[in-house]
């Protein structure tokens, strides 16, 4: 990283992003807690053991079709010019154990999904059969290789095969399989537990205002330059989505004793703490003296923008992570370092699932910031993209760390690398979309 | 669509998938039912009005640096070789009201976000300055223009600038800006309700099994040919994913009274109807029967594989959806019409926000069915994909709408359109991805 280029951030030196990020979560340990819950609220909560089929699925043969049961040596040679005729020999019914025997020159009547009967080695298709008007007989316009129409035993999951990884974040179809293999109640990783502290003067707290009729509320009415703390409702959303719990959310003046005392006690009493504002290298910035003092600082002032402003570090092995005051730099702290974290804890194996898509550009970018990665908030047009085109990715045309609508009117970023100085209008970029 | 090729699906004819998409979800309502929620609970809720600024953001005219505010024409010529001398008027700190006004030839410190004090115009960074030694006087060692380092009052979202449109899903950044416009709480859309019936003289259920210790239950020991119904829990998942509230989930045996019934007190209720199974055109398929006397079938025998079983109707207004029995059919019925119509009735704009990644075939691919539309399971594969490249999709070699395992073992559809008859490899496809 080129210092002299870095200057504006305050950052003697930064460390790359992608250093920071490696080396951060390797320092987040991943929680051994589990618990049992009932399969239906399993939904996006992580597996806490591999899971692999208890018995084979499907459990015995089934019929693919509607059709007739026989064994499939007597229909060859069978045509509409030139029908087979077999005996009928019974039912079987969806649901129920087949009491009929199919033998040479007879076959059953049998549903889709029903169990084959014992002697059976294919199912002809209703539409390819005829039955007689005596009931007893049935002709096969067709032939049908043995094996034909059969669902075998074992064709989706053989008994004992791994159906699931631990450490896998539970999708609705997940759900379906894991109640094939009866599981009622599933062991899964226990929430890893986060506080979240916004720090800032300037911030009033949106529930300690006085709301009207509607719910609303005006900041102006405690001040006229107070903001409301917007940072601590939207970190706590995002931690959420990844899995972690917000046990506390509360807003800290800046002052350092009692931020290390807030501190202090959320690092004893959850897995995460994270704090906003106060990180950078002015007067009142005192996130970087409490963690420096009391714990380890991993990183403080990383190559990206917007977020040089973050700090990285570790109490008593939990990860702490002190992120900007401004809206959008917070949020990229969390998207990038925060929330790859509490899936770590919450035992995840993907840490950073979001979805990466390729698009061009629709207008050419120059960008600020050389030898930092660049996040540049870019917003999907599908308009007039025809067959298998790449969309276009038009930039959100709004710079600062502080312009929430670049995130609220974007899709994602495309991360623009330490050494790239622009692209031109139709380059195809790689656009990483927000959590979704 | 050519029916000859299609008579191996039972139907005498076949809507095309999108075709029955777009006319199906015309018939679905859209839910005016709205409710008032706590700010922090609004996650993936849908938003019931539009949002505008209710005042600019920021409201004030504050300072983007740590710094000096002064008037720019007092720095005009400043250099580090001739740098202008300013007298110290006072400071301001964030979230104070400034006390001082800056006029020709002064200057107040400044810290980023404060609100800028009368008269000055500009912010010169600590960096470029230097407090003499009898702190009432600084240097300025450059020159800056007017507006410079000022983020201006507005200019983040201007005052009644529209921020957010009704039947927006609400993601976590929408939170944060809501909080800074002094949303306490929001009006949402309520979430429609959804009732689930599962069919088949197969199915044993979840719930009514004996768990042992760890919560398994063994669905053999109902009968050597029973399954556990488990399209009723991903389907329920699916459902809540989407934005519904299933309120009933239940099993129903075969039995056109009883389903009737059962309906019929569904419609009553609840603002969708979905069931699975018996939606075929077998002996044992009752659930036409039911929708076609008691309601209106708009399709039934879908263009698609899987899911060509598929029923969609509408009963007093309200969608009925009949999945298939097959867990994988029942799900792709599920993501293409299910979940778009609960979208729909909890008042969202966008229906299907699933995510299309284009990506290159690992292998080639020879599709039957020519005359629907065949979804495809792949899997991406990332490996050695290097710089812009497109990642792998690897299809998921399994066919038959049983098979849950390529729903597990899957991230997306390449929907084959039905004119296509197969892929090379490497060819570039469209990849639909699972909800996530």
């Amino acid at each position: 990283v080129d210092t002299a280029k870095l200057k504006t951030t305050g950052f003697a030196s930064l460390a790359s992003m992608a250093d920071a990020k490696a080396g951060f979560l390797a320092r987040v340990p991943s929680s051994g807690k589990t618990e049992a819950i009932p399969l239906d609220a399993s939904i996006d909560r992580v597996l806490a053991n591999a899971i692999s089929a208890r018995w084979a699925i499907p459990p015995f043969e089934k019929s693919a079709m509607d059709g007739y049961a026989i064994m499939a040596a007597d229909s060859f040679g069978a045509s509409v010019q030139k029908p087979c005729v077999l005996q009928l020999e019974g039912d079987v019914a969806i649901g129920d154990v087949p009491s009929v025997t199919v033998s040479r020159g007879t076959g059953a009547k049998i549903s889709t999904g029903a169990m084959i009967p014992a002697g059976a080695d294919a199912v002809i298709k209703i539409e390819d059969t005829e039955l007689a008007n005596d009931r007893i007989t049935f002709r096969l316009y067709r032939q049908i290789a043995p094996g034909g129409n059969i669902i075998q035993s074992g064709e989706d999951y053989k008994d004992g095969q791994p159906v699931l990884p631990a450490g896998r974040r539970i999708r609705p179809q997940d759900i379906g399989v894991l109640a094939t293999l009866g599981f009622a109640r599933l062991q899964v990783i226990a929430r890893p537990t986060v506080t979240i502290f916004a720090t800032g003067n300037e911030l009033v707290e949106l529930d300690g205002l006085r709301q009207d009729e509607d719910g609303l509320v005006d900041p102006r009415k405690a001040g006229s330059c107070k903001l409301i703390d917007s940072n601590r409702h939207a970190i706590a959303a995002f931690a959420g989505h990844a899995g972690g719990k917000v046990i506390r959310a509360a807003m800290l003046p800046d002052d350092e004793g009692e931020i290390s005392e807030a501190i202090a006690s959320a690092v004893a009493s959850c897995d995460m703490v994270i704090t906003t504002g106060g990180t950078s290298v002015g007067e009142r910035d005192f996130i970087p003296a409490v963690v420096g003092k009391d714990y380890e600082i991993l990183y403080h002032g990383i190559a990206m923008k917007p977020g040089a402003a973050t700090l990285l570090g570790t109490a008593k092995g939990k990860p702490i992570l002190g992120l900007s005051g401004f809206p959008v730099a917070a949020e990229i702290g969390m998207l990038y370092f925060g929330m790859p974290a509490i899936r770590k804890l919450a035992g995840e194996t993907v840490l950073d699932p979001r979805t990466r898509v390729h698009a061009r550009l629709a207008d050419a970018v120059a960008v600020k910031g050389f030898g930092m990665t660049r996040l540049l908030r870019v917003a999907f047009d599908y308009g007039g993209v025809m067959g298998n085109e790449l969309p276009k990715a038009i930039p959100v045309k709004l710079s600062g760390s502080g312009m929430q609508r670049s995130m609220v009117e974007s899709d994602g970023f495309v991360e623009i690398g330490p050494d790239i100085e622009g692209y031109e209008a139709g380059d195809v970029v790689v656009v990483t979309l927000h959590p979704r």
